[in-house]
């Protein structure tokens, strides 16, 4: 079956997906929407921190004390804010947050330490300047990451 | 001018731009691409700790002496972060950063110096548990922000 349709009508048509995403960008976010979005930007933040001490312990940049001792630093600073975003209602929209997080709220609670202990560690590490230590650390921090994220985070293909 | 065009071509048209937003995002982000992301995310991580300082001195919500002064300190750390984001090469793909930020990278780096003073002056007054103090410096927080958008950053009119 053909369908006739003048340009300017095919143009609205293709336009139409974008607007729909763009009307639900203009709405103001609820305060569930934006601790996901905090939540997401406090991790992000942290893992722009992290990369390079990740890529300092495989080899493939070269050791730069300072850097990463402020890399830790601020990476154990930024591991104590997450947390702040897993408010009550923020389980549902754009995350892949389990309803563990809030049913089993004591063990979510004690794998956000575990990521505060460990990378508090690592500050402490990095300061002294002894890569073997470093990397070893390191080791843990990323333990904690996938520890939290086995149990408390949707993989792709089963996000809802 | 009217076109000929299937059922099938039509759904094919219409998921045209999707897929290439779709393509995009399955490609890793280049450095600069997580540069844009990463500052966004800190000044986003930025704006929930400074948000109830902000409804604080409106009177929106009641004065909470700990959380405003555990606040203002997180707010004075994470005013330090933003900067390490704007790498050369980031002014271009989804971000509002003006030319200027590299083009005349002494008065960027004025109006970030600014933005850590007066977050960091916010800080060790919200310790003492002034209120009105606090609002006044809340206000001057503000400044520093504006003055830099002003300069810096893209209004949506003249987004490119």
């Amino acid at each position: 079956m053909l369908i006739k349709m003048s340009k300017a009508m095919l143009s609205m048509a293709l336009l139409a997906g974008f607007v729909g995403v763009v009307q639900a960008a203009d709405q103001p976010p609820s305060r569930e929407e934006a601790a996901i979005k905090f939540r997401k930007s406090a991790y992000t933040t942290l893992m722009w921190y992290f990369g390079p001490i990740v890529r300092t312990a495989k080899g493939d940049i070269p050791y730069d004390k300072g850097l990463i001792a402020r890399n830790a630093e601020y990476v154990a600073f930024l591991s104590k804010l997450p947390r702040d975003g897993f408010i009550p209602g923020s389980d549902k929209g754009e995350t892949k947050a389990k309803p563990e997080i809030w049913t089993n709220s004591a063990k979510f609670k004690d794998a956000a330490d575990a990521l505060e202990r460990e990378t508090a560690k690592l500050a402490e590490i990095a300061k002294g300047g002894n890569l073997e230590a470093i990397k070893e650390q390191a080791g843990k921090v990323q333990k904690a990451c996938k520890s939290c994220h086995d149990d408390f985070k949707k993989k792709e293909e089963d996000k809802k």
